[in-house]
Formats: C-alpha cells, sequence, structure tokens
C-alpha cells in the first residue's frame, strides 16, 4: 500500500506531464503549419481559411512569430467556455452537446459527494480506527488510514457508511433523473425545432417479402398504397452495387490525377504534363496526360452508365428494402410504430435514420440470420471478455526466443545477436498484448457490423457497450481480484451468489491507491494527450508532405474524424464506476475523479468545438446508455459496499443495505418508461404539431416528393455528378 | 426409495378412486335433479331447458329411472370427442379450444419422447449398472435399476442421455414451434372472422392529463380529434360510482322480492301476500307485498336518477381514462400501437380490452402509483414464495395447546376434555397451512389486482405466473431439496453457481417415486374429481333449497364460472416441469404423465362443452405464457441433468450440455419476435382488410357511432333498464 508521499510523487509526475503536454499544445496550435489539425472544424465550416492566405511572409506562414500568443499558453479554456450549449449544438451538433453534458454530470453528482464525503466519512474512518492505534508509526502517511478500512470491525461507525451510501445513491439518482428530464426535453426540443429532413418523413421498410411476378417495388408501392391510403407519397429502393462502387472509386481517382495535372500545368504553364500509358506510368508510350486522364475518365463514365442502368433493372441487385417517404410526418409516425403485416417477420418498419448515419450493407439482411448472428456476436464477446489472453498467451510463447528458434531455424544468427536477444526477450511479448488492445475497438466495431445493425449511430454504441463490458470485467475486475479474466470466472463460478460480492469488496480498499494513479495517467495526462492530437497531426504532416497533390487531398488528409463514441464513452463510464464504487469506501478518490471531470470537460468543449466533426446526428440516442451505466455501476457499489461489510462483521448493519439496490432498479424501472421513449419514438402529437406548422408555410406534395425522391440514393451514386443523376432517380410513384 | 410393486399398490388405488369418482360422476349426472350443475353450459346458451318440463312423473323429475343409461358409465369420452375444434370454438370461445389445445401439445410432446426413451434409455440404464450386480436381491425391483442412478459414474453411457436430451429437446422445440405457429395463425383467423364488435374499433386512453378549465371529456375530444384528425368518432367517459353501485345493488334485491311475490301470487290468486314494513319484515304495519315493492323500487330509481345526474356532473367522479372509438379499424390499430404525447406517461393508449374483460376498478390508476405498486408486490411476492412458512408456523404456535390455554384461559375445561384435545393436537396445526393453500390463489389475485392490471384475463395471466412461481419453489424444489423454501434460499445464496444444479440434480432421480405418487394423486384422482364437480354440486343443491326464489335466483345459483385459469394453468406446466426434467433421468415417469395428459383432456373437453361459461375471451392471449414456461422447463431441466452428471463424474461427456440452454434460448428468442407480436399487436393489413370487407356491407359512421356510443358504459348503468339509460348516454360528440 503506497502512502502519501508516493501518490504525491506520482501526481508530481502527471501534473508535469500533463503540463508538458498542454504547452506543446499552446505552441503547436498557433504554429499556422499546424493550424488546419488544430482548428479543422473551422475549415470545414468553411469559417476559416489557410493561414497561407493572410500573409505574413514564407516564414510566418509556418511558424508563428508573434510573441505576444506564445505568453498565454492557457487561453484556450476561456475561448473554450465562450460559446453557450445552444450555440455549441447548432455549430456541432447536438450528439458533441448532450456527450459533454456527461462530464458535467460527473461534476455535478461527484462535487457535492466529494465535499460531504471529505466532511464526514473522512474525521469518523480517521478517528479512533484500528490502523490509527496499533501501527500509528508504521503506517501513519497511509492513505488506508483515511479509508473504511481503518474502521474496527463491527464497529457502529459503518451505520455511518450505510447512511452515506443512501445519501449518495439519492443524490446521484435526483441527479440522474433530472439530467434525463434535461436531456429528453432537450433532444424533443431540438427534433421539434428541426426543419425538415427526409428522416422526418421516411421511414425503413426491411424484410420485404419476394411475390413472383412482382418486383420489389412493385409489392413495395401497392402494399404502402393500400395499408396506409392517403399518406404514401413514394419510395427509394436499396440497391447492392459493390462494381458500381468500385468504378466509382476509380473514377474518384483518376479525377484525383486530372486535378493534379492541371494544377502542374497552371503552375508551369509552359509544360504540358505527360506520362506513359503502361503500368503505373513506368512504360509504355508517353502522352499528354490531361489528355489522357480526361479520355480515360469519359470512357469509365460512359461504362457507369451502362452498370448502373444494368443495376437498375436486375432483379438480383434490387435488395429486399426500401426507404418509405409520406406526405406528413404524422403518416411516417404511424408507419414506423406499428406492425404491418401478419407475419412480424415481413415488412419490418423502423425510423429511418439520417441519410448520412445509414450503414447500408446491412440493410438486407434476413430476419433468421438476424437471430443468428446475434447469439453467434454474444457467444465471441463472452470469450472475448473472458478468453482473450488465451491465443495472445499462446502467441507470446511462440514469439519467445526458444521458439522462434524452432518454427525459424535460419534467424538463429540473429536471434544470438545479444542486442536483438535482449530487445526481442523484453520487447515482443509486450507487443502481442499491444497490438490486441489497440485493435481492440476494431474487432468489436466489426463484430457489431456483423450483428446486423442499419445505422452507424447504432453501430457505435453497440461497439460501447462491449468495450465497456470488456473494461469492466478485464480493468475494473481485473484489477481488484488478481489473475486473468478466465480465472476470475473459473472463481466465480465455484463461488457463492453472496461469496462474491465479499471476495471483491474486501480487496476494494485496498486497491484505492492503483487508482488514484490509473486516474492521473489514464485521467490526467491521457485527456492531455487528447488535447495535443499528436497521432493526427504528425498523420497530416506526413500526408502533406508525401501524398497531398490537390485540394482535395488536403481536405481529405485533415479529416477530423467524429468524437471516438466507441471509446470514449466506456472509459468515462469507468469513472463513474470508480467514483460510485470508493465514495462511501475511500473518499479521498473523489477529489482526483473530480479533477478528471473538469479537465476533460475543458478539453473536449475545445475539441468539440475546433476539431471534431459528426460524420452523423443521432440527437443523443446514446442518453439512455449512458443513464444505465451509471445506474449500473450504483448497483455495483452498493452490492460491493454489501460484501466489505460483511467482512467486516457488521453483521447488525449490512442488513440495512439490502434495499438500496431493489429502489435503484425501481429508480431505473421508472425512468425507462418515463424518458426512454423519448429516445425511441416520436410522439403523435409532436408530428401533428409540426405538420400544421408545415401546412402553413405550404410546401405541396409535389414540392415535397421532389425534395424526398433521392434523399436516401445509395451515396455512390451521389458520388457521380448530378447530371448524370437524372437518370438514375427511378422508383418515383407513376401517376395515379 | 419405494419398489414397483410398492407403486403398483398406489397406482392401484388411484385407480380405484379414480374409477369412484367416476362411477359417481356416471350415477349423479343422468339424474335430472344435477341437469343444472353438469350441463351449465347448455342452459346459457339456451339450448337445453329444464327436466322438470320434460315429463316423466314427479320422481322421474327428480331421479333418473331409465336404467339403460346407468349401464354406460364412460359414455361421455365418446360424446366429448364429437364436437370438433371449430364448434367448440364458436360453442365455449377461442380461449377454451387453446387452453384445450395445451394437453395435447404434451401429448405430442410427451407421446414419441416417452417410446424412444423407454426403448433406448431403459436397456441403457438397466444393463450392467452399478445397482445391477452390486445389490441384486435388495433392490432389484427398485424402479431407480431403470434410472440414471444405475449407471456406473464416468461410464461413456452418459453419451447417451446427453445425446437423448438433445434429441428430445430438438424435438421438444420442434413441436412448440409447429404449435405456437398453428395458435397464433388461428388467432389471427379468429380476430378477423369476427363480427364487427366494439373493441376493434376502440382504444382505452389512460392518464389522461387535467387540463384547467376543461372537463376530462373535452381534453379527450380535442386531444384525438387534432391527432387523429379523420378517424375519430367518439368517446365514452369512466365514472366512479360507488354510491351509485349500492342503488343498484339495492334495486336488483327489491325486484327479485317483487318477482318472488308476483310468481307467488300467480300460483294462488287467491291470497295476495303481505309483509311488514319494519326491519326484516318483522314487526310494523302489515301491507301489500307487490304494491310495498312496487313503490319501493319506484322511490329507488328516482333516486337512481339524481345520483346519475350528480356523477355525470360531478368532475371528482369521472375518472382520467376514457373509451376512444375510431371510424375504421385502421385508426383505432394506429392509435393503440403509437405514442401520442411528448410525455410518455400522459395519454397512454392500448387496445381497449373486451368490454366484458374490463377490470372498472384499476383504470384510474396514476404512472407513478402503478411503478411503486409493482415494485411493492415482486417483494410481496417474494417474501410470500420464500417465508410464507414463518406467519403459519407462528399461528400454528398459537393454536397448540399451552399457547390456547395462555391466550384464552376460559377454554381451559374444554382443552382438558380429551377428545377435543387429541382433535387439537392432531388436526388444528394441519389446518392453517390448508386454509394458507385454499386461499392462496384469492391472495395472488388480490395482489394481481393491486399491481393494477387493467383487464380481467391480464389478471388471470399474472395470477396463474405468481401461482407458478409458488407451484416451482415451494412444490417442485421443495419436494427435491429437504427443508422449507426459506432454507432454501439461505443455501443458495451460499452456493456457489455450480453447486446448486449439482446439489438439486443428484436428488432428482432419487424422488422419481415420490413424482409419480403425486401424479397419481394429484393428476389423475385430482381430474377425475374436476368432472364430478362435488364442490358445486353440493352449493347448488344447498342453494336451490334454501336460498332460490326465482328463476333470476336459480340462474345464478348455477353460474359454472370460467374454466379456473390462475389454478390449472400453473399445475398443467408444472407436469410439462416433471415431464422434461424427467425425460433423460427415470424414462419411467412418463408414461404416468401421459395418461395424466390424455385423461385431462377428455375431461376438461367434456367440461368445456358441457360446463364452463367463460366470461371473458382473450383470443388465446396466454399462450405465450405457456410457450415460455415450457421453454422454462426444458432449461431447468438442461441445468438440472448437467448438475447430476457432474456429481457423476462424467467431466468428459458434461461439457457437450453447456451448448443446449444457449441454443434452447435462442429458439426462444426467435418464436418471441416471430410470433408474439400475434398475440400483442393488431397488425395494419388485418385492419385495412376488414375495414375494406366492412366498406363492401356498408355501415356508415352514424350507424356504427349508435352502435359504439355505450358498448364501454360501466356495467353497473347498464344493470338499470333500458329506457333509462337514454338519459345516460352522455358524452357524445357534438354535432360538428
Amino acid at each position: 500500500m503506497a502512502t502519501i508521499a508516493d501518490i504525491g510523487v506520482s501526481a508530481l509526475i502527471n501534473i508535469l506531464s500533463m503540463l508538458a503536454f498542454l504547452i506543446a499544445f499552446a505552441l503547436l496550435r498557433i504554429q499556422p503549419i499546424n493550424d488546419r489539425v488544430y482548428f479543422t472544424k473551422w475549415y470545414i465550416a468553411g469559417k476559416r481559411s489557410s493561414p497561407r492566405n493572410r500573409g505574413g511572409g514564407v516564414v510566418g506562414k509556418i511558424v508563428n512569430l508573434n510573441c505576444k500568443t506564445y505568453l498565454s499558453f492557457l487561453n484556450w479554456i476561456p475561448q473554450a467556455l465562450q460559446m453557450s450549449e445552444s450555440e455549441i449544438i447548432a455549430h456541432a451538433g447536438f450528439d458533441s452537446a448532450v456527450f459533454l453534458r456527461i462530464y458535467l454530470l460527473g461534476l455535478k453528482i461527484f462535487g457535492p459527494i466529494a465535499v460531504v464525503a471529505l466532511l464526514v466519512l473522512i474525521p469518523v474512518n480517521a478517528s479512533g480506527g484500528t490502523l490509527f492505534f496499533l501501527s500509528r508509526d508504521l503506517v501513519v502517511s497511509n492513505i488506508d488510514k483515511l479509508s473504511i478500512s481503518n474502521v474496527r470491525p463491527k464497529s457502529y461507525k459503518f451505520f455511518v457508511h450505510i447512511s452515506m451510501e443512501y445519501l449518495f445513491t439519492f443524490w446521484a439518482c435526483y441527479m440522474l433523473y433530472k439530467e434525463y428530464d434535461r436531456v429528453a426535453s432537450m433532444r424533443l426540443k431540438f427534433l421539434a425545432s428541426k426543419d425538415r429532413c427526409p428522416e422526418q418523413f421516411t421511414v425503413l421498410v426491411r424484410n420485404v417479402p419476394h411475390i413472383s411476378g412482382h418486383t420489389v417495388s412493385d409489392s413495395v408501392e401497392s402494399f404502402f398504397q393500400k395499408n396506409h391510403p392517403g399518406q404514401y407519397l413514394c419510395h427509394q429502393g436499396v440497391y447492392s452495387a459493390k462494381k458500381f462502387a468500385k468504378l466509382v472509386k476509380k473514377r474518384s481517382k483518376l479525377q484525383n490525377w486530372l486535378d493534379y495535372n492541371q494544377l502542374k500545368f497552371e503552375r508551369q504553364p509552359d509544360k504540358r504534363p505527360t506520362r506513359k500509358t503502361g503500368f503505373l506510368g513506368l512504360w509504355g508510350k508517353r502522352v499528354d496526360s490531361i489528355d489522357f486522364y480526361n479520355q480515360e475518365i469519359k470512357d469509365l463514365d460512359e461504362k457507369m452508365i451502362i452498370e448502373r442502368q444494368k443495376i437498375m433493372k436486375d432483379p438480383k441487385s434490387v435488395m429486399p428494402a426500401a426507404f418509405v417517404s409520406f406526405k406528413s410526418r404524422w403518416g411516417a409516425a404511424v408507419c414506423a410504430q406499428t406492425q404491418q403485416s401478419k407475419n412480424p417477420t415481413l415488412w419490418l418498419t423502423r425510423w429511418a435514420p439520417e441519410p448520412r448515419d445509414v450503414y447500408w450493407k446491412n440493410l438486407a439482411i434476413p430476419f433468421v440470420s438476424l437471430t443468428i448472428r446475434k447469439l453467434m456476436i454474444s457467444v465471441l464477446l463472452f470469450a472475448l471478455v473472458f478468453f482473450y489472453i488465451i491465443p495472445i498467451a499462446f502467441v507470446q510463447s511462440l514469439a519467445n526466443l526458444e521458439g522462434l528458434e524452432r518454427v525459424a531455424p535460419f534467424l538463429r544468427p540473429i536471434i544470438e545477436w545479444k542486442l536483438a536477444k535482449s530487445f526481442l526477450q523484453g520487447f515482443v511479448p509486450g507487443l502481442a498484448l499491444k497490438i490486441f488492445l489497440f485493435v481492440l475497438p476494431s474487432i468489436l466495431m466489426i463484430m457489431s457490423k456483423i450483428e446486423g445493425h442499419v445505422c452507424l449511430s447504432v453501430l457505435e454504441r453497440r461497439t460501447a457497450a462491449k468495450y465497456y463490458y470488456f473494461m469492466l470485467v478485464n480493468v475494473f475486475l481485473g484489477s481488484i481480484v488478481a489473475g486473468t479474466a478466465f480465472q476470475q470466472l473459473h472463481a466465480f463460478l465455484h463461488q457463492s451468489a453472496t461469496q462474491i460480492p465479499r471476495n471483491i469488496g474486501v480487496s476494494i480498499p485496498m486497491k484505492a491507491t492503483f487508482f488514484i494513479t490509473y486516474i492521473m495517467i489514464d485521467g490526467w495526462a491521457g485527456i492531455a494527450g487528447e488535447i495535443l492530437r499528436l497521432k493526427p497531426l504528425v498523420i497530416f504532416q506526413l500526408k502533406k508532405m508525401f501524398i497531398v497533390k490537390t485540394e482535395r487531398d488536403l481536405e481529405k488528409a485533415m479529416d477530423p474524424k467524429s468524437i471516438d463514441f466507441p471509446e470514449t464513452l466506456p472509459s468515462l463510464q469507468l469513472y463513474f464506476l470508480l467514483g460510485t464504487v470508493y465514495m462511501a469506501v475511500t473518499p479521498i478518490l473523489l477529489p482526483f475523479i473530480l479533477i478528471f471531470f473538469a479537465f476533460a470537460f475543458f478539453v473536449y468543449r475545445h475539441q468539440v468545438i475546433n476539431v471534431y466533426n459528426q460524420k452523423y446526428e443521432s440527437a443523443g440516442a446514446f442518453w439512455p446508455h449512458v443513464h444505465g451505466r451509471i445506474i449500473g455501476s450504483l448497483i455495483i457499489s452498493q452490492l460491493l459496499l454489501m460484501g466489505l461489510l460483511s467482512t467486516k462483521k457488521a453483521a447488525n448493519s449490512t442488513p440495512f443495505l439490502v434495499v438500496l439496490p431493489i429502489l435503484t432498479l425501481t429508480f431505473h424501472q421508472y425512468c425507462k418508461s418515463r424518458f426512454e421513449p423519448a429516445f425511441r419514438k416520436y410522439p403523435l402529437e409532436e408530428a401533428t404539431t409540426k405538420d400544421t406548422q408545415d401546412e402553413a408555410s405550404s410546401a405541396s406534395d409535389i414540392e415535397l416528393k421532389s425534395y424526398l425522391s433521392d434523399a436516401y440514393l445509395h451515396p455512390i451514386f451521389h458520388a457521380v455528378e448530378e447530371v448524370e443523376l437524372t437518370e438514375v432517380k427511378v422508383d418515383k410513384p407513376r401517376p395515379r
């Protein structure tokens, strides 16, 4: 167990590295050459132009020469706070604004709890405990003195801890309720204030049955004409167009080369660029580049038109799914929420996601296949969470020297070389684990994709959930109980239901110092690393040096991506878990978490405003998950406290805790039924109100139809110029 | 452990008592005096008249003198089988027909399983087992020789049991799937073939918000006018009318007396009946009875009209709930399946149950209260299932002699009397438990009512679920593991997750003889008791002797009630559980269950046709529960077999079983999403089809409105004559 001095040293190191990151950030961000990395969002919004066009000399375009700007290296914090929440919603989207609220929620929950816990529990724990008297000199500086470990077994003081757990749970639930209420009403307001957009009128229909003699388009048309008379407007089919997608990709590459050559020609008008016609331009006849690419593109366009017509006509490339649009939001709301067909596996309807949010590949998965996929992935996830260490250990055993020598005897001379030997032995065994942890989010995302969800937002939420389970077992439990997850699973199966929380609970106070260090490294320094954006910076500069040829390439290179929900949400939820578990046990941990929440709030507010560009808008659809996981943390905390107290022989006080998980679960049930429909359904009242508003501003059916007709066209068809697309707009309803 | 001879004796006794019951039934049912008890359904359907009017002399009216009818005492069985299923649906309702299918399903599942199990497992178990060789003479007639206990530990024969468990599970799932499919399509066909009825057009709206300055009726009207334009037709408010209900009750009593006196006068036209005006007609002025009751009824009618008007006007007696009717089934289907308001706790809509099925008292429970009630009842149910023995033990301890003497010293002389003493000591301690078990279904029904469900059918289903949990813990587990449920709970909490199925599994083969006896007593003899209807018979004859005055009283006295779903469904499911648990362990139990299913099928088919009169029609809404419980039984059976095998040290074969519960659960998930919507939702396709049919047969809106206007009037308002009710039909939509 670490002494307070140890923690002090660790804190110092972490604060120093944090400061180093921040100073580096402050220096790098004001260099014009990095402008596109640190202010990406503004470039995308079109509100900031390249500093190269702003004058200041050749050097001034690359390095900042204004000394004054170097002095205020923390001035990004007030800048980040200037924007109001509604401005953030307008600027960076609702998801980002709600994401920031999670950090605020952390402050709101743990702020008052920390104050009360420090004022009440620390004196209770510190005064007259076992450790205090028995070993005053030995461990007087141990932070265990401030934790529940310091209280004598069978003490009546445990009533204080129990009542504090009650108090803290009630406070947390109160804040959760208020926040859920606020987010739900914000979401409804946001949806209500949204301008007319295709997803309000559109429903995604899957599992369209195959009726012989009819095309999918015909069946969709006649089914909805019949069952939603007076409401059905039009629909858009879904195509499987792998070959076409390849052509589109090829065309964009050719276009890029053409742009590059034209740019080159503009800069040196005296010399037309040329290239050879052979493989990679290495041999063959030398031709004029611009003419060559123009001709190639023309040829490709012809091919694409033929291919596109083939897709439209070929019944095999039409998927049994469609986006059906209605004349009013009311009609769409009704269709999305009702069952259409006698057979509930056919004609499945749900709200259409935003066009940007659609994951096209999963639209046509049959119903039975979905069930099997879900089963397969849950089994796989379970195996991944508990047994991931087995293949890694296997790889590690292969990677050790004897194994390597056996597998590849020709490597013997290198292995025998001493430097390589120590490098291999010291570095390689850890490498397999590092690589695994690095690719884990991608693996989880692939698993979610196999599960068959149809929107990117759901895919990300499911990935976040999987990642959270992994962290819960391997980071939280793995740190508290020694041994691999596999060993823990074995132990859990062979322990009684009351023994498990005891075994975990009893080690909790002992691991407080470990988690404090974890928070400082992962939370404090990690967040400072987040604002520095070292990886995107390096990648951007490398790309700029070697790949970027045209303006389009530059834009591609600076793509900031969205906030990485699948990774940030679970780690955020882990902090909530740590906070709730330790709030009644070792309250000294809370200030460290508070610092994390506050600092991360500033950093992400800055990043949301200046960097990230959300690729879709789910209107805060992840909130129910955030809420649910915090409730889960509360229950874990209560169970572990019960386990801990029962090892302290506090038999007279522990039973009082039994009621708390039941109350918490009931609260969760209530919140679920009270607020979750706001995130899943679209009330008819709202739809009618918006429809009435629309009628006032007079938008006719025909206008609406043309507005909706190709909103849900597959993006690869959009990629081609607009002129050619007129031919693609099929599936318009016939005149009645 | 009982020998086969023991079981033979027990079987003989039970078969004899079964035969005695059947002969008693055969004798009693052909006596004209009992006709109304054994053919109630036909009286209610109006297809059978009192045998008294059929001639045959005075004695012939009471006792059957036709000797021929005595000879064929089993001829009710072919009679019961004559009706086809569709005739049963028309005669006794869909619920009854589906209820009978559960018994058939039992035969379909366990019939082939029994054949295979007896042919394959019995030889495997019997040959060369431990018991066979080691103790040939001692237990050679023990039925354990035929069970899995006879197989040597670590034997490879366990692979046979495991593959049989797989085979049986697949067969059971296949039958379950086919049956679910059949019942679901039968249900849809039944609903589609139903004539126009109010619940097709009506939606129950609860939690209507209070808007100041508006009555509930006004808010409902304007809300649905706005959000379901063109579809809304009319609505019917819900009133709280306790005082009115009392008046209605009083009036029906007076009417009965009037009828009685008029009947008396008709029989003796020379003497007008008289009565005294005082209390119970014991003193006071003697008046003409017919005039007296006529006057009383007239007075009461006036009071009732005033009271009714008061109810209609008083905003306090109008509940925040309403039955809203739509112009088409499509409109109602849309409203029932969508969310209406931004606040998901307001304007809650669901399909209106049949008017007969409504449980009026629960229509106005606020949303928050529902959550709290559910929590309270689940805690209570948990306590009831596991701790019910505690208060009973307390009562028993009070009821013993010393306790009684202390509480009531004046009883000492009686207690000291020897006969009374032995009676008290022998009988009273068991009495408390008996009384508890007798009133248990009523207690569970009251608990379900407190939970706040709005239809009788749901109330009965919830009660059945509660009763099943009670039986699962106290009958099934309680018989296998020794000790009270409370002790079991304690043991479970202190055992590991893998130890629990081991501890239960290991005792399963040992309890086979007990359960065989249980099946014979509760199943065979119990069902024979069911057909005898001894209790209703006695009660009917007693009522007829002492209470019945008029024809109306007679009808009341013969009321056969519905099939007692809350008791029959759980016990039926218990038989499925026994069958699945023992099918791979002690297959000799299966024939006993098969006999139960077959016999019970005949008996209930007879009862459904001749006796029971369903008070509502839920169109088989209980099927998903039946399906779910059988799946649950399969999983319990797999887990227990795993536990059992692991005690047999079959470490090489047991892991093969782990996959089975996962597959079974996935199958359940699939069935749930495939079929359950047919029981919960009403597809728009169906609604449209029926609407189109209706249009063809031309039913105008006005006609429909008058048809629906008082379909959902509170039944007590219906009780009063139709003439007066014209004034009560308020809440008609105003002319537009």
